[in-house]
């Protein structure tokens, strides 16, 4: 087992028994962590200002208090649509100006930096958890970053990419549980809620977890966004599309926003009987 | 992935398809799933008298349903503490005449059936999932047989072994998810929550969850056994212990009664919720 | 990492500390370990005496040391082929007669032992590996045990086991690496080749490997055969059929016995060049 | 398992189906691949001169055709030595003056491409192997690039990403094997050596393995790398080391010259055997 009480800690900026109190990362004005939950919600992919305001719309009538849109996106093939790019952040953006909401987007490339400028939070996607010279230079933006656990990453590995961003001057990291690569194979990746209770030991930063990439089954989402809230994850990130059948990506995990809107009120109920107290 | 809709079912006894309705296993008078939820509590090994009658008290104060108690432990070293065997088995039953509670306890070997003839519920260890012979004979049993899903199984084979049981007769099968061997080592096992829901989906039988063995430490049982409750589980099998520092096995794993019956009652609570109409 | 130096050994009787010299098992005449290398080969299951007694021939003539057939046959689902039973042991024993080749053949349940009293070889499959009651009692047996690695388990649970039976008096015992469970989807499992050269440190018993189950794929059974000899490897055992096509079991790794005699050749020319001083 | 023959291939430049020609890579005048197998060595960073240029002319008179060095390390930690950058290159180059080596140095950073004008073959690490948009880059480049596999993805996954390469203008790909995360504890990774005859038959591309990566320690080098050569890798990539001790990093799996001399000579005599004709 993952000794987390060496003598000398390695990801000492991260590292809960040299920061006892759990920290709230703030991002746009709302707040993940140390108490305050937040469910980031949206499409995979931003496809168009009708499909990504009308999300928003739905996405903020349930509850959500993030957007979250992909515009520059990873494929395992090089054949797929890989995003609209710049014009789908400031489709985004359009998005947040009808909404209000603080947005969220993946940023894959550190030369695409300042085409996020103005974007809340900076997704780093599980294939790029130890992209290290990634992490170092996000040590030096403004913004909150959403990191995610690589396919293939321990815990203490998760933390040591976290203190790379820290080290460089960053202290906004939001981690997150997204699935890992084991040989079951009923679902695409697998869910592993352990690791809410067990990062929240390690660390003192915020802990959210992804149904959607995790399961890649809509029908899966609401049960596992449920125990992931039972376990005391800080936040959700769930996929939500208008018309999953037609999703450019991803549909197949993207629950509508009539679901989401019935799972987010299911959600806050357990966050409230699992954090009151005994 | 699994592909769950093959034209022909390989587990025809225990395929959803063929039975959409959820169904009840019956335990000692104790009804688990189709909206029937039971804990499942007591010591990894049965120790002495005392030790089993004031676990099964506390238990059975906390709500618990059903006493579990190891008699035959498989054990990974030959010498290690391998159980009490048939007193073990005795000081169950006392520990049951004194609560009313119906009890669970571990076979490893056939020929040891005629020692379990008034144990309520056999269960089958992970390791043994694939013991062909062991789970025919099961079949021809009168009791209800709690199946842990072996380390490395994918569902598929869980409901091909369950289906060993069924067709030789005997329907009563209760599934059990105990955590998957992963690389990840921050907990004994990975506790694959997402087997819930796609059980649930896949069959008609009960589905409840161990998250003692699964994390093997004793502060995450509380939120995986939330989680478990939270995805839908029918159940839950918990280790506790009067005197865990003093424990002859998992001590480490084993939650307190009044950290237990503090558990139980949230678990409850967030059953209701999950279980309500949206 | 496995900390093959803890200061006491759990598995002492085949700790290579304690026992630094490599042991070579005898089974029906031959041996295996200590620069002894041993071919075992033949049909999955025993189908038929012609079908048993022309494949035995075959190997022999292509240099196989060991004729195995499984007449007992571990199956995933209860409507599969399991196998001839007291008539496959039968006619391995008939094939023997014939050939002069010592046999092999599965046990999955200790009540068979009696049937197997002629059998040279007992093998415990990957499935059977912690079922310690079994284990314990072939610890009584005058026969040296085929002990397969669990799919999921690690070297020192491998060697505990081995433990098991040598705790009970029974010091032969040969380990078999058959492929472990894992994310890759290439193969059956993954063969995890470093076993080999690992064992060969930790312990002093004999180690071989078997490319057929590991691969699920004839083609790949040659390379892997060679890559086995070539990191020390003290013997394989590989499924050779007469007529792979028509197999009862896993036909779609069965070498033809043609392919077997090239490769039994280029695999002792693997050997020569390994085992020859620097 | 992977289906390799599914109607439309998605990585089409380097499915073995559209090019059933085995493929070589030339690499500074080295070829690797249709019968050319390549022995690449040197430490795991360059560290100064002096260690540089002896280890190059160690490992040339051992018979390697490439020197390799790491001047930009992936460190888990970012307080970790992370390597001479500009400078280890420079001294990476001095080397090859002294020796005729052509050098193999790894790439993190698509900024750092024109630090590598006039290194020969560019390696793409384990952790970048789906970093899409360095890849995309890289089918730019005049130069062979060495691809190794992922932690945790699949052949199909590690055929995608050389496909964003070759899509890109770049043909001259070299797959390297170098371990996979799974639940076995007793070495770093777990090499995969199946992958290596399962890649040639789904692409025309070399594959090499690189056995130091994978087990971690040195005394484990030999046997798997002569089990490379003989379930028939194109060629080796194997740290070397002139003092392992005080190595600055990865001393451990590191071999010293002398031992590399011995090993090359075992690999010659392997792969002559399992590459003539049966």
């Amino acid at each position: 087992m993952e000794n987390a009480m060496k003598p000398e800690s390695e990801f000492k900026r991260c590292d809960r028994r040299f920061h006892p109190e759990d920290m709230a990362v703030e991002a746009g004005g709302v707040k993940i962590g140390a108490g305050h939950f937040a469910m980031i919600a949206g499409p995979c992919s931003v496809e168009s200002e009708e499909q990504i305001v009308s999300v928003a719309k739905a996405v903020k009538a349930a509850g959500a208090q993030l957007l979250r849109g992909g515009a520059f996106k990873p494929r395992t093939s090089p054949y797929d649509f890989a995003g609209l790019k710049a014009e789908g952040l400031a489709l985004l953006k359009l998005a947040r100006q009808e909404t209000g909401l603080p947005v969220v987007s993946e940023l894959m490339n550190i030369n695409d930096l300042p085409l996020f400028a103005d974007i809340d939070v900076i997704q780093i996607g599980a294939r790029n958890m130890q992209n290290f010279d990634l992490l170092r230079e996000l040590g030096r933006a403004d913004r909150p970053i959403l990191l995610k656990r690589g396919l293939a990453n321990t815990l203490r590995e998760l933390l040591m990419s976290a203190e790379y961003i820290m080290a460089s001057g960053n202290e906004r990291v939001i981690l997150c549980e997204r699935g890992i690569r084991t040989f079951s194979d009923c679902t695409r990746y697998t869910l592993d809620l352990s690791a809410v209770p067990m990062l929240h030991e390690l660390t003192q930063l915020p802990v959210i977890v992804d149904p959607s990439h995790a399961t890649g089954i809509a029908r899966l989402v609401p049960p596992m966004a449920l125990a992931a809230a039972a376990c005391g994850a800080d936040g959700l990130i769930v996929e939500v599309h208008n018309d999953p059948d037609n999703a450019l990506c991803d549909g197949a995990q993207s629950l509508r926003p009539e679901d989401f809107a019935a799972l987010a009120e299911k959600v806050r109920a357990v966050r409230e009987i699992v954090t009151c107290a005994p």
